[in-house]
């Protein structure tokens, strides 16, 4: 594992170059994100202008901060950077203690101009000879929730309560707005999203998606890796990376630059070379690496990835409160060709007759049950506990709309015991689905705040079961032969 | 048009049998509901064991009611019908004012059990005998937002501002769990979903699809029509009439039981054939009927149609404030076989360099903008003006991802006035997408309740793109032949 790429995730002290006290600058947010985040060592900013800056003492250059620094964020007008490195050349020269940039500010390589281009071979001229790497630039930043570093400029209305806490996912992104995108959906959910680590990777200059992509294959906290990809000029080593990585852990992939004017819009936006799809796509098939369509696909699949448990086979029981989310439910299942319906025992369909509203319909077609609108708490988590027990089911798909007589709080109550308590959300997935809105976020904040995944829609349950069974169905053919 | 049909809309008095004090039941719902909505005639509750209910005298008996009742909301336990039934025949005999029932109460007919069949008997025939039409049972009731008539029993947290607004959407659905999450989901948008006219249909013992469309066909508030369809007895008949209907306005179906599975699954539900579903879907593309596969799709097909004008033509602008999103979008774009990217001037493409920073990208690929992360708000309202003016645009997909840095509420103002103020929106269609989440409420709220529709995501303005211009291709070709 790179020493100095280690520094980036969990610095001895940060320091950010163009901390600002005026709210519609970056620098501002990036500086009071450090702090809401807690970061527990030191945070200096730097800035000209200011004696203090958000209760901190701020300093004129890089070069004076007289303790440790080993992570520099720099925000500054573009065009600074020149006087900037020589700082931090000096500041090396005396104290040799940074180990990592990123650099946020735009207006570098990726403008194409010969200005652009100069200013980023200077920064990296210096970066190198000193042996500092580089995130950006042109990037949004990097945050690490179990070492509590937020270097973003991104506000996402996310309660401080919810930042710093641990999760399996760690996500990189080629575009600034993407990621910054996926932080305000991932802050807007029931219980918001809290990732391992997340980085916006910007031009590249330096730190890419494989050296990322290495120190997520040994890092223990991460159990899922999520990346947004337009292109990368070396697609074989990418590749080879990815497919060695994905035998170990599930890494979900949003890649655009699909279509032929994709490609070329991508090419005018990051300079790299989209590359042929059909060949990243069908490399991601053979190697196990999960693709999705859209950003909320994306979310949905690293969180189910990092909070429920793998299917150990393909039979997803659909079981649902009501005649048309089921029905719903079970076209998008039909059209996941890797899904398939259980046949549960007789003595299962007898136990849920028995336990259900008469109405109910138990197993009409098989691996599918409607326990109607009549049902109460009790037959909802009941029913959910007897399939489960099941061999035939490797998982369930559990839908239910809360209508006004179903105390939803208690409900979300039950589930978290059975599924937690009881642990029967531990060997077998439980795909939740509570319709809808704003209504019933009480019940999916309950369940959330638990660790229980839930999710918008009946069809983005069958989308996450597909996507998770066929890595299953990849680890048990190919990619476990050639562990 | 029925007459009696159209007491359903806009009845002189409504009674509710089985109104009640109870927050945990339907009746309780129901009459406050109703209140909310600000009903402007009388509401007469009946309960036997009640004096009076939310501040209304309530009354032991339908028969009981001195003053005029044209409609009937029942949510009375289904053993009672057959003694419910019997006073309305009373009432009937004597007063013979009841013109329409709206029967909520489950456990008729879809039960399939010789009592619930008998219950449904029943209930019709007394309706029949006095020429009642009757909604329902197993419905979750109607919403009349012109005329301010709520018979549902569906708790959605609509702000009470926002009960009661007109909108141009009237929509029918077979799920009464749909239709419920339809209307918690519409209430949990940035402004609320406001429908014209909401119809749960239940069993459709009487009143049915053809009723209503054929209803929505003369009403000339009705816009745009919305259906969620798991099957129908006389499927020539349906097609018949939405084909004639849908070369006046357009009709967004939600079809289920594309599946043979799925199908299965509806015969279990409501007891009608699903058809086979190619069927349905070659007579869809046949008659210029828009099929939508999710039921985000279908809100967001029928807000459009509402609120957006038709494009003119194919050709739709992806104007992007950022790369990520946009290249994103461009991939959902391509894969819509019926867009197409529009060939700009070179007189646009000079106004456009001018106005927007050093960084943008103008049209490469052609028919697509990047005005970058440096776009302040003159800079976005400027481009989308001058792209909305070039002849070779038939409408606009405008992305921004809201950083800290650009102050939300002014470009929300700014866009307001260049579409509303100024009228830009009122010839070409603008679909504008502010990611992400919670972050970008302010702004959306601001768009939205100004009449300027929002979408969740790019790919989002895509497909509503594409269904409207394939709308406007069904009625330039066979439909323009045939009116």
């Amino acid at each position: 594992m790179d020493k100095n790429l280690h520094a980036l995730f969990d610095p001895e002290n940060i320091a950010i170059v163009g901390a600002s006290s005026n709210p519609l600058k970056a620098g501002y947010t990036i500086l009071e994100n450090l702090k809401s985040i807690g970061y527990p060592k030191k945070i200096f900013p730097v800035n000209k202008s200011e004696k203090e800056l958000s209760g901190l003492p701020c300093y004129e250059k890089l070069s004076l901060i007289p303790e440790k620094v080993e992570l520099v964020v720099l925000i500054t007008p573009s065009q600074m950077i020149f006087d900037v490195m020589d700082d931090l050349a000096q500041r090396m020269e005396e104290k040799g203690d940074v180990k990592v940039i990123v650099c946020a500010a735009a207006n570098y390589g990726e403008t194409k101009t010969e200005e652009g281009i100069a200013r980023q071979n200077y920064l990296m001229e210096t970066a190198k000879k000193y042996h500092i790497r580089v995130v950006g630039p042109n990037c949004i930043g990097i945050i690490d929730n179990i070492n509590r570093v937020d270097t973003t400029f991104v506000e996402t209305l996310l309660p401080k309560e919810s930042r710093g806490k641990k999760g399996g996912i760690s996500f990189i992104s080629q575009s600034g707005a993407v990621a910054a995108s996926i932080l305000m959906m991932g802050a807007s959910q029931p219980a918001p999203i809290s990732m391992n680590k997340f980085i916006s990777i910007g031009n590249m200059a330096d730190v890419d998606f494989i050296d990322l992509l290495e120190y997520f294959e040994q890092d223990a906290d991460t159990k899922v890796i999520g990346l947004y990809l337009e292109g990368y000029p070396e697609g074989r080593k990418l590749m080879e990376t990815m497919a060695r990585i994905a035998r170990k852990k599930p890494i979900v992939v949003l890649k655009v630059g699909r279509s032929e004017i994709g490609a070329k819009a991508a090419n005018s936006h990051t300079g790299s070379l989209a590359g042929a799809d059909a060949v990243y796509d069908g490399a991601f098939r053979q190697f196990g690496i999960i693709r999705v369509d859209t950003i909320e696909e994306l979310l949905d699949t690293l969180q189910a990835f990092d909070q429920c448990v793998i299917p150990k086979g393909s039979r997803i029981f659909i079981l649902s409160q009501a005649g048309g989310p089921g029905i719903y439910c079970t076209d998008g299942f039909v059209a996941q060709k890797n899904l398939a319906f259980p046949l549960v025992s007789q003595e299962t369909k007898d136990r849920m007759t028995v336990c259900l509203p008469d109405m109910a319909n138990v197993c009409s077609p098989e691996g599918y049950a409607d326990i109607t609108a009549a049902a109460n708490v009790k037959h909802h988590v009941e029913s959910l506990k007897i399939v489960l027990e099941d061999d035939a089911v490797d998982g369930v798909i559990f839908i239910t709309v809360v209508p006004t007589f179903l105390p939803q709080k208690e409900l979300a109550e039950e589930l978290v015991k059975l599924l937690k308590e009881k642990g029967y959300g531990t060997n077998k997935p439980v795909y939740i689905c509570i319709m809808a809105g704003n209504y019933v976020w009480q019940a999916r904040e309950i369940l959330e705040k638990n660790g229980i995944r839930t999710f918008d829609t009946p069809v983005d349950c069958v989308t996450v079961a597909s996507h998770m069974v066929a890595y299953q169905q990849f680890l048990q053919s190919r990619g476990g032969e050639e562990k």
